[in-house]
């Protein structure tokens, strides 16, 4: 059983809700390939890597959007920032991995992670600026090529 | 065939089309799991629960968010609950079921409700303040058993 | 391989992301169905095309939202329409089609474009306010027969 996930959301429950989905099918012994596009790219971006966007509205949005997993949103209940602080704090105290240890625990599992290639270049985000835990860049027909073979597809 | 469906969104939008989907099929003699986790949780909750959440992080968090299925918010347009209330009057004008009656049609479709064990524990819910056409609290590997025997799997 | 994909989401860049999947995948030989429903319905808007929604919620819903796939709203950084703004300047600045050229792109790689028939009740929508790319009206049951038969279903 294969499984392919295109994790769109950049926002740390959602990551959450993926991440546990591959582990478990990794652990589980299927084959998962995760897809990061979009606002999910940001998840991939490298702790204190220096933004290296060019022109003004990729610095903007580099700006404005979270510089790695550590500083992800909540998708509700964000409040500037409380949302995700009192939840990692709930997550802590019950001894659950945060987002950047799910990535270590998926790379474990055997799970890929994949970044967009469109994404990327859309934001001015280079391979190296991106966690060593990222298998490869890839487009739309390397999902597809994946997806087609996979008796899971999520969209997340 | 076999759908099965992660029901993450806590909104009232997502979880009507996600039973939408999941009474259609169950009417057209597929077999269908919904599978509810982290906000999607909320809309299992039994009217008029008390809260039992321990700790001051788990209280906030029942204190924000919506107690039941009736006060479930909008993904869009929610302004301040005028958006959930006005979608519920149209509605009802145009004769639609709400999700609290959609829940009920889904059981009777046969629908099996799944609770997701880590959602529960994580915000501090237990099974007694869930309504009762939930049919089981499972976790991920249930539910990826679920989904790779099906030929629909969708993430809402 | 048939690809079949609900798009539930109105906003700008899910859209994208759906459109730029079921293009790929029309390209590549798969047959592809897109469902919009809910707010995604909004996409499919003629340009210019009057409101005849009737009744005052229906009026001030219409009023509310995005009149056609010109004017989608970001599901983040949407920053009162400065987000959007910028997307798309990005966007032609990088030689991407916008929506609308996606959606005609769509239609050229034999892609299927399905307007929800309860939404378009519920929001008081008709055909003819629908852009000429879309192929049919249908309901969940047609839904449902089109994704049983796919081997990529994605809930966007």
């Amino acid at each position: 059983m294969k499984v392919t996930l295109v994790v769109f959301s950049g926002d740390m429950d959602k990551a959450m809700a993926a991440f546990n989905i591959a582990i478990g099918a990794g652990s589980m012994g299927m084959e998962v390939s995760m897809f990061f596009t979009f606002w999910g790219i940001h998840i991939l971006k490298r702790p204190n890597a220096p933004s290296r966007a060019k022109g003004l509205i990729r610095r903007m949005l580099s700006m404005m959007s979270p510089p790695d997993a550590r500083k992800l949103p909540l998708s509700k209940l964000n409040m500037l920032g409380m949302g995700p602080f009192m939840m990692k704090k709930l997550m802590k105290q019950h001894r659950m991995p945060d987002v950047q240890e799910m990535m270590s625990l998926a790379e474990q599992s055997g799970v890929k992670l994949i970044a967009c290639t469109t994404t990327m270049e859309l934001m001015g985000i280079s391979k190296d600026q991106l966690v060593e835990q990222v298998d490869r860049v890839a487009g739309v027909a390397t999902y597809l090529s994946e997806a087609s073979e996979s008796g899971i597809n999520l969209f997340v």
